[in-house]
């Protein structure tokens, strides 16, 4: 049983604290919108009324966070975790942020003594919800291990990746990656159907060879439908792809697919499709030839 | 027992047609380079003097060539295929080409009274070898049913995807996403490579979610370890990412992904890698950014 | 005054061959469109009844068609230009089409001791209209100074660039670069509009710097009241971005902009702007982002 | 004559405090480099301790400094120009920063009473040195009337485009567009030269027509001949380019060519010609296609 200090219960975070809770810790959280906290409490967790609360005597902190800025202002600042938090305890942050973030988190922790993980998660909320997850960690090896029993609860794919900020820039290659499939089968769908031939039947095809993805087997039933329920919001997604655009800065390497991916996707969410499953590039480029069907 | 004349013998041609042949099929073959016809009477079929002895009594003409010209000089012409063959016979163009050829072909056939499929494969020369291609069928049902017996000894997948030109509209498809993912993968390993992360380990975290594909399943280990013995080469798919983008101009649609992995195939084979595999992609990605490890 | 054939009477050729007579040449021109004939009967030359009529007798044959087959069909069939005109005689292609044309047609020329010269124009119907075209030329230095008198009458702009397909190659160049500065300049207008700064203004201030261009010059009012009245209509940048896309392959090139440029364009005509100005490109970067004004 | 603080005396800002305090205003200089001061303390000026010392009892504040962190530290943190300025006094920052950090200046500005423009300037060190710089600025009517006396010390071209923020992204937008131009260009001249056209003949041609630009009048030469010294250094317009993208990102909209040159720009520094003049992107160019002269 770990003494566990949860920040930031939105949609992500309020049902892996929850499970947390469930599994026997004990479990304090905190955010800043109050009736966020009724899930933890259910769950056997307690709500804290500031951060210091949930910082206070923890043995790990948590942040499951929108951005970089939220991430940075809430552990670095000068009432941060960073500087309440136990010596020797572990600070976790689990938000999708830039690498930047992971590493400077990282030094930081190596100034006051507290141990640093970054652990960014894929999957969703349905693997938050279901301790689904897949979690991408960098930081050392002793820390990995200790976090291990609270990883287990949360996710079903755990793999330490490299040293710290080496989690945020795998699940940044994953989304980059993830994005452009996405666009490049919704490229395939229009020129197939403005070439008169059957959607499904062709990318049933293109499913069954070389052309195959995970995207493909999960969605091109729904895409060819223009079913765009989410799944993974594209403005969550316009984010991820302004974090992978910095994690090529910050690595000094030029990424031209994803900078065009990154367009398509601010197009998506420019275009009013911000709260659509990201499958709905496909109507960015519908719309580029004219061809929208909504 | 079919009567088959087959034009072009090359590196996909030859083992197709000696296939044929050892199916119990009557198959006369031609290519312009004579030698290329010794697999083909090795497996008991014979070549021809010139492509009219290969048509003539033909009751099934295929055509296995490198491009669009070629195909529209050996059918179109004053001598060729659609003037030289029997009406009620069928001509399968098996040859990857714009899909605007293949709907000349049909309209020539319902000229001549010969019947007419676009037929491209995927699989490579093992898939050629071992009778396993992929093979997608543009043109009539009936027609598409006289030839299944033919494409089954030639392959394992065979998928009628719609009226004349919509096989090599699929084709099309197929290899801009091929493209695309190629040119994806390779991005997310510069910047993990970059970033201090290893490859492989980064790579298979992306395999195992949403960002997986069979690309990253078969070729992973080969583009982490540099490895780029083909496989399919550079100079082909450069070849059919110009026949997408012709193809989309045909459609009347604009594909920003497909012209940019255009560009990015192109520079393959601009630095002199056009025989490797098309996995090659990820030098390029590399050079950009002055990480080549040649 | 020399004898010329004047093949090919539309919104450009028209008044070029007009221009030709009225310089005082003896001028015969063909067109498939028999009505063409009348601005260059007005202006003093005749009609002939087939492409042979033209060129029978022609010291210099023109031909201005709209592409690549066009020209090839014209002048390499084989009942065409090349082996109907007169050894000695100079043809000139002042058709917008790709290098390989222009390569072809001097090929076949030193076969069939024809002249050739590649000679595509820009500044549009007023400019063929008054004379003041702009003339790229390719081919031998001594046909360019037998054909400068004819060239005098119709541009103000002439210049020999190199041999045979230069001229095709520098106006492939220069419609690379002038459908990309329009969609750079689209995509500044557009930034400071959303970021609410007076359009107007803020390209005004671009046009006085390192940022300024021609097309800053003269189109930014325009652009800025979304007027898009042809001038240069998007249709034939389409076309002329495909030649930009082959010059770049026949050269093993690779482009990226280019290749970006070329489906935005592309968007453009999908989209139904195919008659507009390629200011127009405007529309499509608009669309983009959910802005379109119209 | 004002009492002027002006924070930031590098490349740039060394040069303009000079001219400051040449002109007779009274110059109080601060930069983290002490030996930074010389060239103001020649013309008349003097250093500060520390920034409290520039700050105290000016009239004017002026940043220029490198990146956006840079200007909200100094500007913005607990200790910093918006908490030490006197109200009513004016903040002038020149840097080139993000849209949004000129809009959180004077957002600060409206809680402390100090006035706030953003005027970043174009025309490089030169144009710092002969005060001919060209200033952008954005703020209110009457601070742009107050600040006046000083940009003509400054500039030689002065705008006012519009409210907080305007001067930045009107800088945003010319700096998109210079990238672009510049990639344009060299791949128009790449285009030339791989198809055995002169370079300099055909860049002239170009620069004739529509294609014409500041670019091409004032760079063509030096491009053909590879000449390379700044000017404008690749790394800042890499810098700048993340502004466009960031501003972009701001303003809810999706900027194609701006996502594709940014990547052009970074392979740039990423290939080691950081330090070299951005009409360096021609290098780039050229290394895509395997055409490197270096």
């Amino acid at each position: 049983m770990k003494n566990i200090g949860f920040i930031g219960l939105g949609i992500m975070g309020g049902p892996m604290a929850a499970n947390l809770a469930r599994a026997g810790h004990s479990v304090v959280g905190y955010d800043l919108g109050p009736d966020r906290v009724e899930r933890l409490t259910d769950a056997g967790g307690r709500g804290a009324a500031d951060l210091a609360e949930a910082v206070a005597g923890a043995d790990v902190v948590i942040t499951m966070l929108p951005d970089s800025p939220d991430v940075e202002g809430v552990a670095l600042g000068p009432d941060g975790i960073m500087r309440q938090a136990r010596p020797g305890s572990l600070y976790i942050d689990m938000s999708t942020v830039r690498p930047e973030t992971g590493r400077r988190l990282a030094q930081a922790g190596a100034v006051t003594g507290v141990h640093v993980l970054d652990a960014p998660v894929s999957g969703g909320e349905p693997g938050a919800v279901e301790g689904r997850l897949s979690i991408m960690v960098g930081g050392a090896e002793e820390d990995f291990a200790t976090a291990m029993p609270l990883f287990e609860v949360l996710g079903a794919t755990i793999v330490h990746v490299g040293p710290a900020g080496a989690g945020q820039t795998v699940k940044a290659a994953n989304q980059l990656v993830v994005g452009g499939v996405y666009a490049l089968v919704a490229e395939a769908l229009v020129l197939l159907e403005a070439s008169g031939v059957d959607g499904k039947t062709g990318l049933d095809v293109l499913a069954g060879g070389l052309a195959g993805s995970r995207i493909l087997d999960l969605k091109r039933e729904s895409m060819v439908n223009r079913e765009f329920a989410p799944g993974f919001r594209v403005d969550l997604h316009h984010k991820d792809m302004g974090i992978a655009l910095a994690a090529a800065r910050e690595a000094g390497v030029a990424l031209p697919m994803t900078g065009l991916v990154a367009q398509v996707m601010a197009a998506a969410r420019a275009q009013g499709y911000g709260s659509l499953d990201h499958s709905a590039l496909l109507k960015v480029i519908e719309n580029l030839s004219g061809k929208d069907q909504a």
